[in-house]
């Protein structure tokens, strides 16, 4: 599993029969590509996975209907404006957006996906759009697809990518997939959004159980700042041109492997370029009593300010993930208790491993990226989360995003 | 209800037969006070309630043994270094250091609360206190508390004490609080420690009732960020010393009334007070469906990051307070929410009021302290939060605390 490289050789690591274009249409103030458009040459397979913000966006919507029938054929998306909070003329705007790609495709309106992700509140400018879709239809390409996961951007470094080939009795596929993430990140699920598209040949509920369950283990095990988002979307798409018969067992197992290490390497990628984050950190819990203990263990300690301004410091405080843990409404012994960062142990029995260990600790956080590890020894259940550090660009962010 | 002037007159105002001192044990690496106690000359009736952190310091476990006889004379306190994940050698320190106060001013052991706050997980360093024991005794005056105030402080940026006088058939009683916070904010309860003392007459029963509905009242809607921490600590002693006959009905009334004003005054402290903060803010829920939903949305915005943030940017970035309630997991309808900063109202129907409206709710968010109040319009529940901002100020305290 790696990203896919930025400088060509996008035509052969593609999944067959996708295009895909992006546009400047005016929604980001700074000009930017701002609007994405995806497009499969037959109609695909599709499953979504949409957040769990009681406040959903006008996209949100408008997809969760569409992607009833469980086909599609194409995903228009625009960052710089939410489109959430919005009301009915939210409604109209993101229904219009997908009847006006519709209509340039020739493809029926209930197989267009709408995405969305910027400032919410604020009605989309509808002419914008409009104006931007015929060049937008006009460009797509076999190899747009970076293109487009730089449109999708808002507060992102860098655009987010990666891929899977795999094998299906005999006939080769591709699973790639594209995010944007950064900020309001917190399970069920981000402000991210994620496309993911196969040639792979499957029904619609395969596709979405596995889409699910790759969601629930990666995207939904990753942090930034606790907020979870109007708009957050995953869709996946399996256009079936890799030509393969019905997937056998070994054929299914190897689909979900490929597709959840692809949504992993795109929320790795998510929680290093979380907003002003200066550290990728893996939180690991083990010895939990409950598998429920796991989960909420490590939550609790990915959105802890406490410890994510610990993280950020390069400071082993180990005291902050002891009380983190004590507040977490999970069983804990606290002499029973041991931490480690990497491979230095700081805490054993619940008791602090000294100056030195210490010292060794904060020069493992001096690395970009390393790990923070909780052995409970109450039970058998482990659990793992990504999140990263809280610094002053978070907050320079954050403060100044709409101004 | 106001803050005890810091330039005299104590003398009048402090409950009779309390006395209180503080020195520079050396626990503070500044050189600050660090040290507290409070005495009282005859035995108080004494309540207490405590962190609900399942990692409970040494002090407290040492003090929620002490209390259970519902009596007390002193009150030892030392800031800079918490004692909390210390292990036996903390709870047998914090024992020692009752201990100490017990034999030199010749009280029973059980009749001494200890509390601490500050760093955790380093030892005690025991030699600072017991050096420190008889100068601390010795410099036991009425005029002491603002001393002690100072003493307990760690990152708060001025002392908080708080003062009712009441009267009980006749008796003129007064109850004087005092209490550090400013960071590990968050319900149940903080990295607080609050100190409430009254020469009223009332048995421990009482009191512990009173303290506990108007703590719950109070620093139980206080929050800075979202932790909470090992060691918070609130006691209440009563040496019936204004010589009143058993409380009447009215005169419960007026105690329980005069208590919560008292924590309410130095719970808004905190929160003003908090690491950081630039901007005290009230958040007020209305019309929620159940009394439940009511708290947990409250709580839920004032420990939002993204709201926080936007509250620091002075944005009335209503868009964050929507998904917030999103995501608090109560009962919520988009279209019938209003959102209000001070008297400006930008949300009307769950929909934006638009630029002007905007413009106007920022004027008002220049202000060291204004409210957001939504009405959800959907029950009859109401809560209401003391929180504040989150400044790049935050972040460094929190990033360099120990270093």
């Amino acid at each position: 599993m790696k990203e896919v490289s930025l400088n060509g050789k996008m035509r052969e690591q593609i999944p067959k029969g996708f295009k895909a274009s992006a546009v400047s249409a005016g929604l980001k103030k700074n000009g930017n590509p701002d609007l994405a458009l995806i497009y499969s040459e037959r109609t695909a397979a599709a499953a979504g996975v949409f957040t769990r913000n009681l406040v959903k966006a006008a996209p949100v919507l408008l997809s969760m209907e569409h992607i009833q029938g469980g086909k599609a054929r194409a995903i228009i998306a625009n960052a710089g404006n939410a489109n959430a909070c919005t009301g009915l003329q939210g409604m109209e705007d993101a229904r219009t957006t997908a009847k006006l790609i519709s209509e340039t495709l020739e493809i029926p309106l209930e197989e267009i996906l709408v995405a969305s992700t910027g400032v919410i509140g604020k009605p989309l400018e509808m002419h914008l759009i409009s104006n931007s879709v015929a060049p937008l239809v006009g460009s797509l390409r076999s190899n747009g697809f970076e293109d487009a996961s730089r449109a999708i951007m808002t507060t992102d470094s860098f655009p987010k990518l990666a891929r899977f080939e795999g094998n299906a009795g005999g006939h080769p596929y591709t699973i790639l997939g594209m995010a944007k993430g950064a900020g309001m990140i917190m399970p069920n699920m981000a402000t991210m959004l994620s496309f993911v598209l196969t040639d792979i040949s499957m029904d619609a509920e395969m596709l979405r159980e596995a889409l699910q369950g790759a969601t629930e283990k990666t995207f939904n095990r990753t942090i930034v700042d606790g907020d979870t988002s109007t708009n957050d979307t995953v869709f996946a798409l399996a256009n079936g041109m890799a030509g393969n018969d019905p997937l056998s067992q070994e054929g299914r197992s190897e689909f979900r492997r490929g597709l959840t290490g692809v949504l992993d390497a795109l929320a790795r990628m998510i929680a290093k370029d979380g907003e002003g984050a200066t550290k990728f950190v893996t939180v690991e819990l083990l010895g939990a009593l409950t598998a429920e203990d796991a989960l909420a263990g490590v939550r609790t300690l990915g959105s802890s300010l406490l410890v994510k301004t610990a993280l950020y410091g390069r400071d082993p405080n180990w005291g902050r993930i002891m009380a983190a843990l004590g507040r977490a409404g999970i069983a804990l012994k606290e002499s029973a208790t041991d931490i480690w960062i990497d491979d230095v142990q700081i805490v054993k029995d619940g008791i602090g491993c000294g100056t030195e260990a210490e010292k060794m600790a904060a020069e493992r956080m001096e690395n970009d990226a390393f790990m923070v590890r909780i052995d409970m020894h109450l039970g058998p259940f482990a659990e793992k989360i990504y999140t990263c550090d809280l610094s002053h660009e978070y907050v320079s962010i954050n403060a100044d995003y709409r101004s």
